[in-house]
């Protein structure tokens, strides 16, 4: 990634949306923010053109999100930064997911749980190693800290999927009953996140330093600049994804997509897009520790507190309280993503062809869902 | 453990009881074990209380047998004195699943089974993890021996469940099949145990040297009373469990619980209380490989011993054999214990936010179980 | 492997077979190839004992045609070899597999498959581990290279389960979508293979240059002889597999077994016979890192390359085209097996104990596989 800092950043909210847009084209995407807007005023019934326009609004908006924070982060010291970025690491994702929830699209929200702990596993981290190795012979990463943050994944995908897990193929438990069950799992899991950034924040920050100290390449904006952005991109986020669960189920139909498929490959990529932008700038850099850092931490951070937070939350908003219980072959994908991402940091070194290896896994993952979308819904 | 050497140890087998319990206040519930006697004579249908009578007065009798086996291991020399630990290892889990045989209460057996397995791995590992963690920042262990235990516990516990693993959901074998292939299984695990032995006693005893080490921190008793005390301890815990079997059924409904939950978690929790014990002094003494030992050992001699001894053993006490055939989510349950086990000791270091992993897991497990009981009866 | 180079090699067809007759006794067994062919001709319908002289032909055969690629590969350069053995190195299993296709057994088939995939690993890694141990304490080898390739081992495995793994247990998909998910995932799994080949021989060999070296040992034929041979034996393979395929299900029901337990047992280490036979010989002369080497590749090359092209072909010559979909025992076994490869390959030593768990898992399966046949034909 290529900065230009002849330019003086304006310290202006539009001075600096337009600085950025000159550093990153991406961000001229944003254009498309207002437009979904109008359009949807106008022809509400353009289903198919409206989710596209969304989906492709929100790419810029998740990009101003994440720099948002970040900025916010640096300019409040390491403990309170790595929180906030721990915290609103997902939060496209968290809001995209909150709105699918509120239209009680479970089988949306679900599929893009899954699909981020998936695209953050195989696809950050294949594409990663890809990237890297195409520019590098041979990788060396700190395999003693990836392996540890390739284990605390496992065991948290794993925890999440308990309840998939263990129920009867022939007897599934009885609403109620899985009810409690993932509410329960939720809350427990929520204080497993919370202790897991005590031990990332405070007791053990230096297994995590190479991690942080990617992230200040760029200039952090001014601290109410910053503030102010992360309210409004916010705001945005959500108006536009409220566009997008209103016409992902219509216009995936005339697609031929199914909503599974949306929210595990679309809403996943679009929710990733910016940490997948520094991953691999990073990869490419051949700081390989910096994208794994990245894409375990974010998959962690899925399915230890975005996950159990919509099943919280659904308490309070829906008629019916959404529950952990995934269609089975979201929970063998999850399963075997994470054991991807245990094998490929398990190394300590990488190459060209274990990315390969881990993207061809994407793909057919993805043709897969294509094909062969869930049955029952959830 | 602080032990007070200030009393010169009496011979005889009340004065070395008395001596015990001074040093290990635990041992003092050793009363239970008359209370619980008299009390099935006089009220032999107050369940309940002899549920829990029982559950108190087995602990202490636990780690008298383990510490009888210990001195008897002691004074024969390496090699028997090793086989007699790994043979009698598990003898209270041994002891209580026999009486549950004898009373053909499958469930029980094969939940107690199960729950050793991850007893031994998620909450032992996780406990050591987390309490060796709390007094040491970083903890490091050989992880060439711990990596080695651990793949052959992942392959044992693999090989016990190659019945349930293999059959089809829809179409499961018939029982006559089921048992033909449980009891072939058995004979050829107890036969790669044997094998096991002979290599970590016999042609590789070095790589297992820092765990039986460990073991002899406490002064051993002669051989005549430990002999003694071995045949005495093992009769009272078999009376005791008999209790136990019998009160089960009933209590565990008084108490809310079912059968499956109270094998999986009290009864494991019961037979492995001195083991635990031992694995965490030595997690809080820096020495983490002689927990991870104990822990991974145990489980592997469950799977690879006391399982198919038991199959093999209802060929001959009971009317229709035992399978080891087990439900799915006691499958699933024992599968990710062992992975768990496997990715904690990959990495050759313990820190505390392992544990909290770990012991989470456990958590979740003992709760879905709470929640969700096995569906058919096995 | 002791060779006697005293005779001088003779350069006729005949010539050399005499002298690697001489060489390795196995290879006499090439005298029922003609038995077999006259056989069939006279008494067609005696099943049993065709099967049984197919079988006995099929190895010598096999092991002619491993030294035969052998040759040829010695004599084109690194590159072309490289590529010849990674093509042909499991041409017999392709050309029986062929032959079973053409019969729409598809059954047996796919159980050749999934029992290549776990021959190779649990049979073949299990034997070097045990046969290299008893005669050395402890060996060593490149775990680095050996971890590399048992994940992408395990990648490439999953990739081949993905239609098996994610179709509904209660509602399989249409055979047309199951065929064209099959189709598309198989082309895919080619590209890969072939980038695979690119990165092993081109890229990165120097992390596969101790395989390579082991199949040196053997002085090479001459090109033209080489060449030959390579073409009549491959046609003498396909002649006796059409044997074997046609009287497989008559035989194998007189014989007690079913022709999946076939297919998984006898067709598997038939078709990896020559490999194993080297396999062994580098664990005995401590060089385990080339029977590593040879297992893994071999796997991967079943998973990669001869399943999908066994799809593909499906497509021209049957009328109802062969699907990925395998019964749900296969599935477990095949990963089951690569995960033990993975542990096996990750601790860098061997002993002969990990061998001893690896063939008892391969044992295990083997019987459950005799008294538990799949019940759905595929």
């Amino acid at each position: 990634m290529v900065e230009r800092h002849l330019i003086e950043p304006s310290s202006s909210v539009l001075g600096v949306i337009v600085d950025e847009v000159r550093q990153s084209p991406l961000l001229a995407l944003i254009i498309f923010v207002p437009v979904a807007l109008v359009v949807e005023r106008l022809m509400p019934d353009s289903h198919t053109l409206l989710f596209l326009l969304s989906v492709v609004a929100i790419i810029p908006l998740a990009a101003l999100l994440s720099r948002a924070t970040e900025s916010v982060a640096a300019k409040t010291g390491d403990a309170v930064g790595g929180l906030l970025n721990a915290t609103l690491g997902n939060l496209t994702e968290l809001v995209i997911s909150l709105a699918a929830l509120q239209a009680v699209q479970y089988l949306l929200v679900k599929a893009s749980l899954a699909g981020a702990i998936v695209t953050n596993t195989l696809f950050m981290l294949g594409g990663s190693f890809l990237l890297g190795g195409l520019k590098h012979h041979i990788q060396e990463f700190n395999r003693v800290n990836a392996r540890f943050q390739a284990s605390m994944l496992f065991l948290a995908t794993i925890a999440v999927l308990v309840p998939s897990l263990i129920s009867e193929v022939d007897q599934p438990p009885a609403p109620a009953v899985s009810q409690t069950l993932s509410l329960g799992l939720s809350i427990l899991l929520i204080v497993v996140y919370g202790l897991g950034m005590f031990f990332s924040l405070r007791t053990h920050k230096e297994l995590f330093a190479s991690v942080s100290h990617g992230e200040e390449e760029k200039k952090p904006w001014p601290m109410t600049l910053a503030l102010a952005l992360l309210v409004v991109v916010t705001l945005l986020v959500a108006l536009v994804s409220e566009i997008f669960v209103g016409s992902v189920q219509v216009a995936a139909e005339h697609l031929g997509m199914t909503p599974a498929f949306v929210g595990f490959i679309v809403v996943a990529l679009v929710g990733a897009a910016a940490e997948v932008t520094t991953a691999f700038s990073g990869a490419r850099a051949n700081r390989l520790d910096l994208s794994i850092g990245i894409a375990l931490g974010s998959a962690a951070q899925i399915a230890l507190f975005v996950a159990p937070l919509l099943v919280i939350v659904s308490y309070f908003i829906a008629p019916d309280p959404m529950t952990l219980q995934f269609w089975r072959g979201a929970v063998t994908m999850m399963i075997v993503a994470t054991l991807a991402a245990v094998l490929l940091s398990n190394g300590g070194r990488g190459a060209w062809y274990a990315g390969v290896m881990a993207l061809a896994l994407y793909a057919i993952f993805a043709f897969t869902l294509f094909v062969l979308p869930p049955a029952n819904p959830l």
